[in-house]
């Protein structure tokens, strides 16, 4: 399957914001560079790869474009050049940036690919879901915490939702795939970056205490 | 491949009863909508999830029969209007009765599954145990628990082991499709309501102290 | 697709010591028959079964070669009557020399699926660390512990690299199959186990303290 010089550009961001903030996350727990590696290819791979098994396609993305490893793997060996300098200048506000943008690439990328499949609209916006969150939610596992997205209670995989359905609003209205996409994305990244700086909170569902 | 409708019945009971022993397990996380969702979902659909990647059969159950989503979204959305009725009429038991018919139903659909896809005997139990225990592991592991099932030492496991062997010495034996199904489910269930309400252990399989 | 008798022995030997560190692992947890069974079942087929599923290989292998489920079934029921006295004949070293060698026979046996399956050299080397690493972090998972290969900063998966890497190139310099993976599997198992005998260790990648 030929991906479209469009996807391969999306891909190629949110790997690398997601592997940037699995690289921040991992040596926040001083692990060695064979986890700091690990978790940075589960955090920028792990979505992706789950969206190709679950609709079967074969080479991985990250297979069939072997660049992406090598981009990984080059984020993770020079971080020691720029990564100080960088949390220096930006703080606090890196990691969720990355996360952002990782976000709303990654769920758009997700979508169109599902659509592509031939998947109804209700299974591409999961997959768009399931290749933006999985990732986060494996590197969560394997730093032993429950994962942030499902008690944060700030609105995260939402955005995703958001995003998804913009693109496929946009793409039933007949506007064109570039169009439609950056609008996906823009809503996605837009609104979880809004939901940081104003620190929206989501209500508990259902409270079991009474 | 299409299913009959027996096979149906199994996937939407066992669907709807472990969706709702995730469910049940999230709010007492306090999580919001999505987490809830998300919990509700992996303990419905990661069983069967699992069994068809590990069989290579796609579309994924969940896919070809689009509707389990939304029956399982309605269950999630709906739950403030009947959630805290039905605990309080039914208590503890809820949960334990929702996963034991989970757990018999879902053990049945798998065992059926590997058998129409040719697997020995062995595997069939196998992918019966998986399909009904792995959504259970995942939720406790996403969770951030070790799963119930490993540590629990009330028989559970072994209840849905004895109900696909069940089903599959009745099916040697000739006896139509329905009635060993019914059997097997029936050995599942039962066994482990009956195991829940005796309280029967399980010894520690070795000890390690000496 | 046919397995080489060679490709079968390093199998073999590679569940077999794997299994023995789940069962070991699951014990001292105090976990009941199918927790036991279920943790060795994880330790010794998770790798090759991610590995197989990455690749797209139906059946996997532990369903084409039905033996190593009865081999592994096998091993935790007799244990009762051989683990008491091997731990006490060879102490804390038995799970560190049975991991080892399941760290050697699964990465190179991992290497040469993915050669054969065509995959390019990174992608190869990966499988086989894959392979090798990929049953210990799952184990680790469900025992609700950070994977012991990322914060362990002894060399594990490194060995494993390094085994692969041997493989390959002895491979691209024409030297036959049966002696580039003897060199492999002794660079993997023997590198790990000095690094255990020496206690060498990895630093942390990046400190985040400033």
């Amino acid at each position: 399957m030929k991906l479209s010089a469009l996807l391969i550009a999306i891909e190629v961001g949110g790997t690398l914001a997601f592997a940037m903030s699995g690289l921040v996350e991992a040596t926040r727990k001083r692990m060695d560079i064979v986890g700091v590696f690990s978790v940075a290819f589960v955090s920028a791979f792990g979505g992706g790869t789950v969206r190709d098994v679950l609709l079967d396609r074969r080479p991985l993305f990250w297979i069939q474009n072997e660049a992406y490893l090598w981009l990984v793997l080059a984020l993770v060996v020079s971080a020691p050049l720029w990564l100080r300098t960088l949390r220096h200048k930006l703080g606090g506000w890196l990691m969720e940036l990355a996360d952002a943008f990782g976000l709303g690439l990654f769920a758009i990328s997700g979508t169109t690919i599902a659509m592509a499949a031939g998947m109804p609209p209700l299974v591409a916006i999961l997959m768009g879901a399931i290749t933006a969150v999985v990732g986060g939610v494996s590197r969560d596992v394997l730093c032993n915490e429950i994962p942030k997205v499902y008690r944060g209670h700030q609105p995260y995989t939402l955005c995703a939702l958001a995003g998804c359905s913009v693109l496929l609003v946009m793409h039933a209205l007949g506007v064109g795939e570039e169009l439609s996409s950056l609008a996906g994305i823009a809503t996605a990244t837009g609104s979880r970056l809004l939901s940081v700086a104003l620190d929206l909170r989501l209500p508990s569902w259902l409270s079991t205490s009474n």
